[in-house]
């Protein structure tokens, strides 16, 4: 380490630690009168909702929750759920956001080996607790979280129901300081195999985060996408990397918040127009859900603006979106990045660019936003130009990234090697730092010695205005290694051949923009494609699948 | 300290320090053709700025800089001073930013005692440095920083030029990793009494505050001050606060940046008009000599935007910046704070309150930014409430202030009681979370028991017509322990006497604004008041003044 001057702090300065509760200091307590809204049913103030929170805290700590502990949340999203997401880090334990779209099994293993001590349970959830509780080795308490009139559950060791402990509880807490690497959350990613793996954020990860979003979001671009007179509403789950940290950079600059609860087409598009919402987020599917249903039809979206990641932003969802008046943007990041990495801004150059330059830019994975840095590396941990050609594995450096995964060092190590964070996607960067994802490492098709991005093919594919949905993966094939097979959902009406889809994408390969083995040999037209608990295409079941209809014969598989 | 969970980091993992090369990840990289400019004479893109910060970093450590050394730069403000605020920190040097305001003595004590190693001397102050370089005990090299065709300097040894050596040096440089509580950048601050104290602030510090101020000006009220397409300008001098630290702000963000050289109203104006400035910043007394000077009467400075700090912002500046189309905000801080605390922002409430209620709450000092902790405390230490009534000494918590002043612990701990940094600022806090600035401490004047803010008089006695400047402190008196003493500068052709004055203010004294107390006893007219080197009044001088006159009966005094 380079022999540096260290700062020598005066007798009795403040040595200040980045901790959540310093969020609070700005924005939230600046709004008074600003709302913080849940579905049709609750509707509050800052001024009650940092009062909330305290009483929050004075709850769990009076039920025994301690420093260090564990306390999971099993909800859908929430004004309870975001002050879930302050008062339990402020008080020193660490929130587990429990992804209550995995199987009982899923979740009864994550519970277990995060070695949760209290759970807030939504009585829409009590069922399954019931099923799971004679198995959790570690629970002690439970507390109730209902809309409902009925505020009793027959739920173990159950505390209390949330709304009536908050009510008898102080609204004051004297939040202490402490260590800012003590971890504030936790929670679960599903690879391909495996156990599900738990990642953990500091609270100097979250603010750093945190802060770094809302430069990001606020000035990094021509767009501000939230600033304080913004009205924000997540439709990214909050148990799924605490909603992508947004609710934290809203909490913090004092911005109007929407929580949809489950979600519901009719509730969301109805929340959009009644509460004005300006700024949402979610990926791909759910925004293509949205659309898609019948009570959106008749709804104009205009002002709205989105972030979208999770998978890639393809161009007919992006000009979907266009012609109902919202603005996308891409960005990318992961589970393991907290999520924020880069954000699909325009640049000058790219400002004064064609109409088609701009949208292929904004659906990108975007450049690294403030204190991320990115290469790309080859087999060899060699990096790789940044040309926009050269394609190797993303690796990243940001103060906010996982440090490992919780019990897991095995893991750990093999997710960090030689300082770099390896994210396991296939990207290319070019000169201006734009990030464009190929593919995951393990979905890329190598077929006959060449590489095949299959995220490359699902958008060529899904430019054919009969195509809704499309998922391309690789199966084995004796000759060629890996040939790519493609799933379709056609739109309601929509008409398409395997002899159509060919003579879509001959003018790509006669454009150069794929060689002629990326034409798929099979492909099978289906009402649904499998997807991950958090919505994204689910290529290890899809490839299954196809396995099974291939050795059974499945005659609705069509070959080109 | 409490038990938390302390992150656990697995093998391999990157510990991620906050350093000021990470500003560079972001906008800089990503905008290649955005400008940085320097008055009429160079224009370059980002691209460029990246390389000549590696340039200087290698012609640095060639000519010996090492990690730890103090490196000085005497300059006005440039793109050379910008490249400076990354290059010398970044290879884990201290930038002491020299105030070229100071008297040649008051320059040598600070040079010595902040241990100056290497000093970047502008051409236009080889002659002051000729006349201090044999006292100075601890610098080795200097470089010349010109504008100038001839390139050769008369300072002792003299490395080369500037331009000459970055020419030459390599533009790659690997810029280490160190600890982010290393010192980055120094100043000296004058107090009332007594030698030039330095203030230090560490990379950590330098990012967050960064981080911070990019979150407030892009996205915290409804006005975005700085987005990446605004084009920045500071007016406030590099050697004070580094420019109140924007240009790092901007930087990170890849804004376009025009830096003026010194400020000459004439260059200021045309640089506005012709590269289309959008945001700047100053202190009163430097936006009155922009907007009074001849060459600005005709220009339109529509669509600018400014944040006005470092002393009051008073209504009637307000209301002139408005008439010529510029929107001011005001901030508060100052050199132990790196500086910004507060801005003034507008809240839902008020944004729809009337005009006069939202422009009453724009020049107060504001609101607290993202992780800043402002309270007031009286003389035993003990906090009062933010009932915007009671008045006490403002304290602060904030993660970038000065952890003491360099080599005088005595001074640092005087700084720092009780784990708060104490202001000398006089202030209320309302329940919004609004600062009001009542008075330096030394400078409340107490009469007949009562005590008066010297703030609150100049702002009432500058809503007069003819009044162009004012000043107030208090002088000793038998009777009453302390008058007022106002001194005034009238505008050109205006006519005012001490009776008008006192006719001005009867009003205020109805309105219970002011008690009777309040009108000052004996004013003086005067051509100028004496300002300190950052363009504050100098109520130090001012007093010495008054003194003087009154015991050598000037005949200038006025009565009222």
């Amino acid at each position: 380490m380079l022999q540096t001057r260290v700062i020598q702090p005066a007798d009795n300065a403040y040595q200040y630690p980045l901790l959540i509760k310093r969020l609070l200091l700005s924005g939230s307590r600046y709004e008074k009168t600003r709302e913080i809204v849940y579905r049709d049913s609750v509707r509050y103030s800052y001024a009650t909702f940092n009062e909330r929170v305290a009483r929050l805290a004075n709850v769990l700590s009076a039920a025994g929750v301690k420093a260090g502990d564990t306390v999971a949340v099993m909800d859908w999203d929430s004004h309870r759920y975001l002050e879930c997401m302050f008062a339990i880090p402020m008080i020193g334990a660490v929130l587990h956001t429990i992804n209550i779209r995995l199987s009982p099994e899923q979740i009864l293993f994550t519970m277990n080996h995060a070695e949760d001590k209290f759970v807030l349970v939504n009585s829409e959830f009590v069922a399954l607790y019931q099923g799971i509780a004679s198995q959790l080795s570690t629970v002690e308490k439970t507390l109730l979280l209902t809309d409902a009139a009925d505020k009793h559950a027959a739920l173990p060791n159950l505390v209390g129901e949330y709304e009536s402990l908050l009510a008898a509880a102080s609204p004051h807490y004297a939040f202490p300081d402490f260590d800012e690497n003590s971890v504030a959350t936790t929670f679960y990613t599903t690879g391909t195999t495996g156990n599900p793996k738990g990642v953990y954020f500091s609270h100097r990860q979250l603010v750093l985060h945190t802060l770094s979003m809302a430069a990001t979001v606020g000035s990094l671009d021509s767009i501000r996408l939230m600033g304080n007179d913004d009205v924000y509403m997540p439709i990214t789950p909050m148990f799924h990397v605490h909603a992508w940290g947004v609710p934290y950079v809203a909490t913090m600059l004092g911005v109007k918040q929407v929580y949809p609860g489950r979600y519901e087409p009719d509730m969301l598009c109805r929340l959009i127009r009644e509460e004005s919402v300006t700024f949402s987020h979610c990926v791909p599917t759910i925004l293509q859900m949205v659309l898609n249903a019948p009570t959106a039809q008749g709804h104009d979206f205009g002002g709205l603006k989105m972030i979208i990641g999770g998978s890639a932003l393809n161009r007919s969802l992006y000009d979907l979106a266009k012609s109902r008046g919202i603005q996308l943007t891409a960005a990318y990041g992961m589970s393991e990045t907290c999520p924020l990495i880069s954000c699909g801004y325009l640049n000058e150059q790219l400002q004064a660019g064609s109409e088609d330059e701009r949208t292929s830019y904004r659906i990108k994975a975007g450049i690294p936003v403030p204190l991320v840095e990115a290469a790309i590396m080859d087999d060899h941990g060699q990096f790789l130009p940044a040309d926009g050609e050269s394609q190797g594995e993303l690796v990243l450096r940001a103060p906010w990234l996982t440090a490992g995964y919780f019990r897991e060092p095995e893991k750990g190590a093999e997710l960090w090697q030689g300082g770099w964070m390896h994210t396991g996607d296939v990207a290319t960067l070019d000169s201006m730092g734009f990030i464009e994802i190929r593919d995951r490492i393990k979905d890329v098709i190598k077929t006959g010695g060449e590489w095949l991005s299959s995220l490359e093919l699902e958008d060529l594919i899904s430019r054919h205005a009969a195509v809704r949905e499309v998922a391309v993966v690789g199966v084995p094939d004796p000759q060629w290694g890996e040939r790519p097979f493609a799933l379709l959902v056609l739109r309601e009406g929509a008409a398409l051949e395997a002899k159509g889809l060919k003579e879509h994408l001959k003018p790509f390969v006669e454009q150069g923009l794929i060689n002629k083995w990326a034409i798929p040999s099979q492909i099978a037209f289906v009402t649904e494609i499998p997807k991950t608990s958090v919505g994204k295409l689910d290529k290890k079941r899809i490839r299954a699948d196809i396995a099974q209809w291939q050795a059974s014969g499945s005659t609705f598989l069509s070959t080109l």
